[in-house]
């Protein structure tokens, strides 16, 4: 049996429709399954089979798109992983997904390199690839795969980055639940802002080959995000969708003073909490939002509010997606009534199936179909969600998750430091910014720079502390238990200009 | 374990939204799940039961669209009854389908009493009801089920109507698919013209559940079709989306000089083939057209091409929607080339499960997974379908089919009557007109109004012939075949004024 892919069937069924649309130039998914077949066989080559695991270091560039749905044809594995870690990270991760391969472009494969021995990674050409096929096959009847079709890591509240494992079918029903609330037109186009290792990202890949539309990808695709660049490709390119974290909404609104492109049709907000001045003025100047609430183990949107709930309601996430249940549990798991706080739990279709190898971590996040968010937040009388703070000690900065923990556990590692306590701190452009506390051992001698410079070659850029804080102690509570909170304020009110 | 229907996962996710709109009337999901409650109760009264049959006199009222939900959350099997059966045809299908009992609102209630025991009917009533809910449960885990959900009766080669067994699987993939193709918008409308007792009217209702987007009923429910209500509703309702067969575009664009409203995004056309004539006038005045091929096996769209493929192949049915893959063969099976005519094959997760109680049907119909149609087409160059025929002596008139085997059937019965061949002929505004060449038995007397009015008697009125010529003798092969062709030929010339 031949696996799914989400691209043969699409390039079966409209060939001539535009799948990827870069610069002047674009793609018919026709001309992306050839392209994808070439580099399959390139794969192939390469050892890759069926079940292979393959890590993949792919920035946001066509080939990457072709390459992705090259190896969901070929039945292999997805581990993409993130581009801003660093070499030791990196080579943590490929090792602990058993991924044989990794997968590289031409501005990867050098990083690639570094990290693992030549013969296991596969350089792709960045150009587009021809193979001579056979004659049009009949795709394969239509299976909804359960089996596992990308492993992404998601920061771990332990500190070490968890391995969630979806499978074809919780992509296809996140497609379809997105679809059924956000809606969908033939000529729409999807602008990739997100990165591909990101379920935000990659999603849209596999959401837009279902649906037959044009992923659209910036058009400095390797250089980092640029407002400017954004609202240019928005209106130049005709782009109805695109995802954006609150952090590039905010740049967006300060760096572009016009209204959005009239091709604009949605803004899907999500990866953090907005804030509602951000939606007030994003509403004020025309921007269609939508609010979502999302998470990796979950293939993304779990509640998403359209652009007239925004309006209604701005804060809340809206409702769940059609068939995606969500319940708001106190510490004992009872549910809890409208308005109260407690932990969000998610079950459904596009609940993921575990954390590869680790199944006390699954256990932990899946108990009896539910998926146990560790997010904090309430239903109200009308059944929207309102998600009232990512699980409690998780920082979100430029919506890239940041665990304490993490952080907390390389400051330990410094041979001066005793004690730390990493916390976000508010920011109007970054939503949050790391900062930490630290205790230092008797007589260490070091400055807030030197442990800056050492989380620095340990941790990707964005998970070092902006702020570090040399403080006697920690405030603690009475059983001994370091009191975040109050670190928080003290280093929030410090931060004050 | 409950049964999955699609109004209870819609209801709980968006109970706010527009379900249903009829005249300046608005009825909500959450409104729409309370009356489909009351009378799921008054079904479960009356001894209806998970797996029970559950045949249905509905005309398109807001009460019938409460009662097929209801229907379906009971885990009950609907088995939607043609409103223009004789009783004696409508007796025979509900014996055939096993239905215990009969649903029926007042308009209909009469004509059910006529044909079962009292006892057996199920009225409804046609104002809406509540009912005293307990406490919003949770909607049951996400599945689909792929027991029956609604058996349809279709007229057969054979001449005895066959009934095709759908599940709620082939309804789910039918949405889905058709929104990949076609598109939808949250504030998305949908017109319903067709009776519910076919799977192009029947479907909408699952469809706009899972979409969450409202129905619309024309606001002279009970009366017959009128080109003029059908505008005015379109116009009044911001109507964005109806399905049509091709006699009522006529008789809109005869009866209708002004272009469409507005809020038109979408004519979806079907049932039968629609001439090249009236498509070009459909899109000289500007009516969105797009063009579908589909039969109740199918669980209705099979291909359908959007406005701009209208436009540009005029004709064509397009490509076969996502997932459902298409063959066109030879007599022997064999795969024909682009563009030579053959039968159409059909397989995809829309293919119905066979004919209820018919297994050797089901095995004519059903090979290796491939639908056989009947139909004759061909795929072009690019992959588009073109119908050439329904089914080669299938009548298609008014959207209704009419299967001549079952017509002479009748006109055999007639005392006088030794042979009989029905054939359609073409008809600007029906699309096809019900004829038959009649030989009589010797010295018999009767004339073309007495066979008529027999035919009246036993026969839907859209299946009695409107023209009737008695002939000496029927053309033959040399085998003995009556030559159809030629006796179709000899009354269409006949009938040109």
């Amino acid at each position: 049996m031949h696996p799914v892919d989400f691209l043969t069937p699409r390039a079966m069924t409209t060939p001539d429709r535009p799948a990827l649309v870069w610069g002047n130039r674009t793609l018919t998914y026709g001309a992306l399954k050839t392209w994808a077949r070439a580099l399959e066989a390139q794969l192939a080559r390469a050892g890759v089979t069926a079940g292979s695991r393959v890590a993949a270091l792919l920035p946001k560039s066509p080939a990457a798109v072709a390459a992705i749905h090259a190896v969901a044809h070929l039945g292999a594995v997805l581990v993409p992983l993130n581009l801003r870690l660093t070499p030791e990270e990196m080579r943590a991760q490929i090792a602990r997904s058993g991924a044989t391969h990794v997968l590289a472009t031409p501005s990867t494969a050098e990083r690639a390199h570094a990290v693992v021995e030549e013969r296991r990674v596969t350089a792709i050409a960045s150009e587009e690839l021809g193979i001579a096929e056979d004659p049009v096959p009949l795709p394969s009847p239509f299976a909804i795969r359960n089996s596992p079709f990308a492993i992404l890591f998601t920061s771990g509240t332990t500190g070490a980055p968890k391995a969630a494992v979806l499978t074809a079918a919780n992509f296809y029903h996140s497609a379809v639940a997105s679809v059924f609330r956000l809606g969908v037109l033939p000529d729409d186009r999807w602008l990739l802002t997100l990165p591909l290792y990101h379920v935000g990202g990659l999603s849209i890949l596999f959401r837009s080959a279902l649906y037959g539309i044009a992923v659209v990808l910036l058009e400095n695709v390797e250089a980092s995000f640029d407002p400017r660049w954004l609202y240019e490709t928005l209106r130049r390119r005709h782009v109805t969708l695109v995802s954006l974290v609150p952090t590039m909404l905010h740049r967006l609104l300060e760096a572009v003073p016009e209204p959005p492109p009239p091709s604009l049709r949605l803004v899907l907000l999500g990866g953090a909490a907005a804030s509602p001045e951000l939606l007030q003025r994003a509403l004020a100047r025309g921007y269609p939002v939508a609010t979502t609430y999302g998470l990796t183990e979950a293939t993304s949107q779990v509640a998403t509010a359209t652009p007239p709930e925004v309006r209604r309601k701005p804060g809340s996430v809206g409702r769940p997606l059609l068939h995606t249940r969500v319940r708001v549990v106190d510490g004992q798991g009872r549910t809890l009534p409208p308005g109260e706080v407690g932990e969000i739990l998610v079950s459904g279709p596009t609940v993921f199936s575990g954390y590869d190898g680790d199944p006390r971590a699954t256990r932990a996040a899946l108990q009896d179909g539910w998926l146990h968010t560790g997010d904090l937040g309430y239903l109200d009388a009308e059944g929207d969600l309102w998600v009232v703070n990512r699980r409690s000690d998780l920082i979100v900065t430029g919506g890239e998750n940041v665990y304490p923990a993490e952080v907390e556990a390389v400051l330990r590692q410094h041979p001066a430091v005793a004690e730390a306590c990493v916390v976000g701190l508010d920011d109007a452009e970054w939503g949050q910014r790391v900062a930490a506390a630290v205790v230092l051992k008797p007589h260490a001698d070091v400055t807030p720079q030197m442990l800056e410079d050492f989380c620095r070659q340990r941790l990707a850029g964005y998970k070092v502390p902006r702020r570090i804080r040399i403080l006697p102690d920690l405030p603690r509570t009475a059983s001994g238990k370091v009191q975040r909170p109050l670190v928080r304020e003290r280093l929030q009110t410090e931060a004050k200009p």
